[in-house]
């Protein structure tokens, strides 16, 4: 099927905060977005922007059943690696139920690392959860690494209360 | 211990490109850093940064055996939740032997809370390996919740030859 991958624009965030929907609604989790379209185009295109992000575009004529012609997206940022150097992470990469199977998110995952290569990045990553395993495969038919079962990686976080409880103990300055 | 913990400037890249060797050293793995100071310098203090730095700075009194008075250091970048928006991850956190024990450890990092609320950010992420128990006790301890263990989160990475070959892959514009 014939589908362009292009860098979003600020007009393009209400489509992807459709998508980020859809996709939690996949997870089974819809009550955890609290991001907006309104948020997604303020940290997304501002002048030291929180993130980038690709869409799929079909053809007006191979719309979705409800008419939607932007049928996935790639949503990543820049990191750093003190040993490495620059790195991309690929936080989400979403293609709609009905368009999957024709190369679409294999499209958007290697024009991310297309993009990363441009701006010099030497490493992707990403996060795939333990019980899903056909996304664990795909990453790895691609070459990537486990690094949770190569080298006992554990993701770490603070937030809520926790987070605050750190900031208000900061040391004055 | 008088200690201040402050945002690193471009003098300080030799400081923590130092330290940086330092804690490979620590993790046995010296030669896998391939950053300079030059790299340092250039990456974190152009007008996209792709990471932000606190250094922790001992008066002059109380420098380290080696005549340091920078004694650890904070590296950390802004990332995003498509379900939460605005994210901080910190790459690395590390005080000088000599100066542990000391809160300097505990001062940094909530100074990195510190600075991620001001930005309105929502979490702090970081990776720990699994070996390194008393690291993974210290954020545990803090309140931080290890995804790793409740939620099965797997880090993945594509580099090298597997990058290269994806980014070749990605379709044309």
């Amino acid at each position: 099927m014939d589908f362009k991958v292009r860098a979003a624009t600020k007009e393009d965030c209400k489509e992807i905060s459709r998508m980020i929907l859809e996709l939690a609604f996949y997870e089974n989790m819809p009550d955890q977005v609290k991001i907006s379209h309104e948020e997604l185009e303020q940290d997304g295109f501002c002048q030291n922007p929180f993130f980038e992000c690709l869409v799929a575009e079909v053809p007006e004529e191979h719309k979705s059943k409800e008419g939607f012609t932007i049928v996935g997206y790639a949503l990543y940022f820049y990191t750093y690696s003190t040993w490495k150097g620059r790195s991309l992470y690929l936080e989400d990469l979403y293609v709609m139920p009905e368009f999957r199977g024709r190369g679409i998110g294999k499209g958007l995952l290697s024009k991310v690392a297309e993009v990363g290569k441009k701006k010099q990045c030497v490493r992707l990553q990403l996060s795939v959860l333990d019980w899903n395993a056909p996304t664990r495969d795909f990453y790895a038919a691609k070459g990537a690494q486990d690094l949770t079962v190569s080298e006992g990686w554990h993701f770490i976080r603070f937030d809520g209360q926790n987070l605050d409880n750190l900031a208000n103990e900061a040391p004055k300055d």
